[in-house]
């Protein structure tokens, strides 16, 4: 069965079925794939408040009503326990557990933040004629921990996660271009260049995904990342945080273009 | 004196001082001018959830943190208790005061957002030659109940309100782009001419402010009202919110234009 061009509820279908419980990159090409955090109502005005100070890194696409596993914007016939491939539990800062479904965990206080994701931006880049490496190579986006330090919200605080995309001079104003039209999937780069600036010593060393190649006249292009929530909820220490696992997104009902 | 031209943070002494208590417009020109909305913690995460889905006619700029009177971005050297020149306090919906400081029921768990507003995108507006007609006309921007619905959030659901402005059919493009590039105070209108299809009956009787002359030629152009957050909080007979009195604004510390 051609999986790659359902569309993106009957993929859902399939994944809400166990049938499909792989990453999700490449499936349903031009649709918005979606990151997950979701937190209890205790902790959830700390979060929403941590992504309105720091929008870049945390780009909220949709947030779900208290206890409801349903979407009004970004997708119909959707349930947000069993629609992503992959989930991760973390307690206490711990990762637990990871599982493909959440029915059996399912509080009534639950509340799902959708995420935007830089895949949405990639194709758009790719359409502007801009290779995109780690593509190129097979490998995952290289991640980076910066200095970059965000504005705390309650419990929360921490430092930005960028990835790195390397760039030729001739595209780099071009990329910036594509990226800043797309504010909600993390916008346009944080940094262009001297990696020392933000803090990352070592481009050949990500501390996330793989290292890729740079090639002469390049520059290595940073982009604020959705591991950033993620990271900083994790690190808290908050008693409970359920997250998608790496790569394992929820694709919505929306296309990419829409994004802009 | 002339305290039009002060600066940002001298004025807001004067306000702190109770030395200035009347409506601020024209005060600072070129500053940004805030609305305020507090609510205790127990509802800021409705109040929050009801602004990220409904960013048109709820432009956060800064949300403080929980009990606090200061702020991190708008504006150094701020009391959120006693910087507006005047407060309502409401209960259950009603209006039960007017104050010039919240001195005396300030509480821990109160937490303030500050919103933006159309004064920004007006001086925009006139800078690029359009014509504002109630600044002419020296009267209050009319505005208007509309039977679009906001999406819910929580226990707040109500519709939006709007502002409007007559706007010849020559400058109307210049119109939009100008305030579409604004996306922090209400961005682009949400309806150009044809009042009937979001529920206006009657342009000469506007349900807030004041009626306008409306020029041959001239379309009335309508944009998402600030004044939308209020009615939903006050609708929605939360037990207590506070709100900057019409017109009293918070004088922030950042320029217009850098809201682009």
């Amino acid at each position: 069965m051609d999986y790659a061009n359902l569309s993106p509820v009957k993929f859902r279908h399939l994944v809400r079925q166990g049938q499909f419980t792989g990453p999700t990159s490449g499936y349903c090409p031009g649709y918005t794939q979606a990151n997950l955090i979701i937190v209890p109502q205790a902790d959830a005005f700390d979060f929403l408040l941590l992504a309105q100070r720091n929008p870049r890194p945390c780009p909220v696409l949709e947030v779900a009503d208290v206890g409801s596993r349903q979407l009004h914007q970004f997708a119909q016939d959707v349930d947000l326990a069993n629609d992503f491939p992959r989930y991760r539990i973390y307690r206490d800062g711990q990762l637990v557990q990871e599982v493909t479904s959440l029915d059996d965990i399912w509080r009534n206080d639950f509340v799902a933040f959708l995420i935007g994701c830089s895949f949405s931006f990639e194709a758009e880049l790719m359409a502007a004629g801009i290779e995109i490496r780690h593509i190129t190579e097979g490998v995952n986006v290289p991640m980076y921990d910066t200095n970059i330090e965000l504005l705390g919200a309650g419990k929360l605080q921490g430092q930005m996660v960028v990835s790195m995309r390397p760039i030729p001079g001739s595209q780099i104003a071009k990329a910036v271009e594509v990226t800043a039209a797309m504010p909600r999937v993390h916008g346009a780069p944080i940094q262009i260049g001297d990696p020392q600036a933000i803090g990352i010593q070592d481009l050949n060393h990500p501390d996330y995904g793989d290292p890729v190649t740079i090639m002469p006249g390049e520059y290595p292009v940073f982009w604020p990342c959705g591991v950033t929530p993620q990271n900083v909820v994790r690190q808290s220490k908050l008693p409970l945080v359920i997250t998608h696992a790496p790569g394992h997104m929820l694709i919505t009902d929306v296309i990419n273009q829409d994004l802009k």
